[in-house]
């Protein structure tokens, strides 16, 4: 069992000053020291809390959030976290008027920001739309500091984008971390992020980025297969070739599942997007042609539908390192014969592993949490001594 | 007038271990004491509000909320509480698709409440469906909660499911004893819980069966009035006469509204819609029968239309205890020319007991902030004594 | 710079008793020490928070708005101040059910105001309900507080009525202090509040009422300009003759823009819609006349296209004092051939504005919290001295 201590002894170790008054939009533009930081103050945090330490670090506050899509998980990882912090949620409903540009975007992201210490955004819906708005706002609102209108910067928390779902991915990273006993296990392991059918079409191509463009810093081997067709961004897989080579792991590509689940570690089925598809569908938006989206969308599910044999079955599962590779989904899943007639995994495999998919949700808060800390302090390890040293409890005793 | 002293003497007496770590469902699962330690701590914490000592417990921390029916004053009632001991309210806003089962409830119960304290459900609709889904998602906590997924376990207070109406009733009662200078005087007192017409028929039986299954524990005579045809749950019916029993009181029914008044000391008029209809509404509703659903719906309101002399009218109330009954409503009710033509009471009785109709309302913030209390304190007493030393005022000065 | 004490020196000199327990509808109905208070604690507020000192006065509490209009900024501007203070925002969301009249105004008030401590209300659509609402609210919870049924009596706060806007008005004048350097610079100064053309008619009067009902008491001459048919409230014209004569500043009427222009030091351009149509529309609301709403709406955009000629052009804006007039708006604003073709003002005026029109925006959440402050305290300066001595920081550090 580790102690406050240990945590903070490893944050000693490492050099993370670029986190300071920054934002969170991607993992690839974090270095190795500034991600570890990350995953060791979410566990500090997280120790604090389970050792009833308070960590409410704001006596006032707002962290905003603004979700453009759906959703209920993050939404409440991001209301924990702020909260944890002391920051008071305050969600910012565009309503039906979602389409905000230029102006607007600018003065928006002003006169919300007048206490926020964070912004927390989900824009996942369209290609080359998501991670612009959110550097439009961070943009936005650092003028808006220099310019002596804001008393302080909100720092930007990206809570998926088209891009990257980096608060997804360094839960799912820190959930492989704690279960293989450390990060220095992991060299070598195999990690499969795998395409897996789903009725449902259309899922955001974030969360396969997220994870092939972070899980190839750890030195794992990352294998990312699909169908052909269903291909994410060349500028990941750039990144993730990149990110392998330096690790001393490997990425490489496969349009067969049994190979990706081969002898795997770690296996991550799950249902995304053709990126192409997602393009196109973005430009007919643009242009307000439904009648294209609509032929598109028919397209798009013949298409899904010749892949329904990509599922994680107890057969696909037996084929990985001794029949037990950890399995990983961002939830919910599209469980065979439970949530839909056929989908990307079999209900028995599901169930063996509810426990550890859970656990891998439990570390967003943190994560969150971490992110934010991170940015709003210069010197968090200093902070998380006085706050051991305070000893507040988070429930009175 | 009382001390806290008070409030913790009379709680030293009382054995209510059993709320500690456990949920609020329904009242006649409670022992007599923890009942009165409900009651004695809620009005501790009344106490210390109107004497400005802080009764903030939680640093951070979520309670939940999840309201499948509308409601305004549980909805702030439920805030209040939470906000006064320092928990910030996060709603879960489920938005269509409301039916929820099996795997979903399970999954969802945990990914909102890694950080969540108290979870309040609101869930009347359908007879045998919303306790059975409290239960679900306590089974769901409780189970992450053992398997390390969750640092606490969330407790959940029902505020209100198709059999009881906990915080409601006890919300009345509450009242009840301080009209009539403490509990020790309720004995032999008469207490009519009446329906009375309302021209929305379809109201919750929660109320009544509340009020019957708690009402009959203090040696009161509760007479249960209503026309035939708008029975309640016999099971309730069956638990009130067993409290009766054991209490020294009485539990009678009748199909008359005047023998119900005659020399009530608290009558408590109020509509609500028929047990088996509702029983036949949620089979309807489950096979998707909207053309049965209509064709009931015209039977319940014409069935209903044959009733509107049921009201709380003067000279119903000139049959009371010196005329003088007290007036109950769990509000809004339906006053006769003024919110509705024919209604629940007559605008005059309603507006001379305005007061004690709000009084009677004002309880129901500081019983669910009780019951959370005692659900997250192996030791109230000593922690109430310990806010008083500490004596943070909840307003600064 | 100015430090804390030389804040708390200027409040010791002014006279403002009037605002303790009490609530804020109108500014005309407070005295000029009042107002000046209201100031000097919002800059005091902004000193503290900018030097991380906590004014979180509230251990709890809630804050509840209710938006009867749509509303980003006052929303935030209510939720911020709320916050800075330690209040939790509940928001009541009436849902279709606007029209809540006599009783159920009483009971709602008071059911939401257990444990209250401001309500925020923006009803501003109808001539002559909104302002008269927030007395029926303020009227029911003062009763309530009477009766013993509220411990403590709710303050309210008007986020803009039929009548007046006096968050925006102050925020618009603590701005212009600002600018200025101080409001003993401001005599003899022209400030202008005129009419502009926007596409989008019907938006409400309390701006420019406030406006001059607000800017006539600092000795400045406060020109209102509008094409005619375009009148305000004469009851508010009368009050800013009035003031004027008091202040030694003048108030006067044009039905030219470029006569109001010509020479001002502070121009306010900003599109409203005609009095006597507004009353009309309410009228015509009030008797669900949706033929006659619709006849009105169509007359009133063909007489508000007369007038495109009416906008904030660089011409404009050269006729004023060395042509650099202070550009005022309460935002958004219709900017010609951004937001629309033709506005209010043209993108080049507004561009060279935007800094100082975030700013004007950015002191509403220290007025709003100035005016709840000394709602709640009978000796705020007393209160300011505590927080500073205790120095609780803001921000942890």
């Amino acid at each position: 069992m580790k102690t406050l201590q240990d945590y903070i002894d490893k944050l000693n170790s490492l050099h993370f000053q670029e986190m300071y008054n920054r934002d969170f939009f991607l993992t690839w533009e974090k270095s190795d020291d500034a991600i570890e930081a990350v995953f060791t103050l979410a566990d500090a945090l997280r120790y604090m809390r389970e050792h009833n330490i308070s960590t409410r670090v704001f006596e006032s506050g707002l962290g905003i959030s603004l979700f453009r899509d759906n959703s209920t998980r993050t939404r409440f990882s991001f209301a924990s976290a702020c909260n944890l912090l002391g920051l008071e949620v305050q969600d910012l409903d565009e309503g039906k008027s979602q389409i905000a540009h230029g102006e607007t975007v600018r003065e928006t992201a002003n006169m919300i920001s007048f206490m926020a210490d964070v912004i927390g955004i989900r824009d996942d819906m369209y290609i080359g739309k998501g991670n612009k708005y959110m550097h439009d706002v961070v943009d936005a609102v650092t003028q808006g500091h220099a310019d002596g209108i804001l008393e302080q910067k909100p720092t930007l928390v990206n809570l998926q984008c088209d891009i990257d779902h980096p608060t997804q991915s360094m839960a799912d990273m820190l959930h492989i971390i704690h279960e293989f006993g450390g990060v220095e296990n992991l060299k070598g392991k195999k990690l499969a992020m795998t395409w897996a059918y789903s009725p449902s079409y259309g899922k955001p191509l974030s969360v396969p980025q997220g994870v092939i463009g972070l899980m190839t810093r750890f030195g794992m081997d990352v294998i990312l297969a699909h169908p052909e067709g269903y291909e994410v961004f060349p500028e990941v897989e750039a990144i993730a070739s990149e990110n392998a080579k330096k690790s001393g792991g490997s990425f490489t590509k496969t349009n067969s599942m049994s190979e990706a689940f081969r002898d795997a570690d770690i296996v991550y089925p799950k249902s995304w997007a053709p990126f192409a598809a997602m393009e196109k569908r973005t430009n007919l938006y643009a242009k307000g042609d439904q009648a294209g989206i609509d032929a598109l969308e028919k397209d798009l599910l013949a298409q899904n539908a010749e892949h329904q044999d990509w599922a994680c079955t107890e057969e696909m599962m037996s084929l990985t390192k001794d029949g037990k590779a950890l399995y990983l989904h961002c939830l919910p899943a599209d469980i065979s014969g439970v949530s839909c007639d056929k989908g990307e995994v079999d209900a028995s495999v599901f169930d063996r592993y509810r426990n550890p998919l859970y656990k891998q949700a439990s570390y967003k808060p943190y994560i969150i949490a971490a992110m934010i800390f991170l940015a709003k302090f210069a010197d968090p390890v200093d902070i998380l001594k006085k706050l051991e040293k305070k000893g507040t409890p988070r429930i009175f005793e």
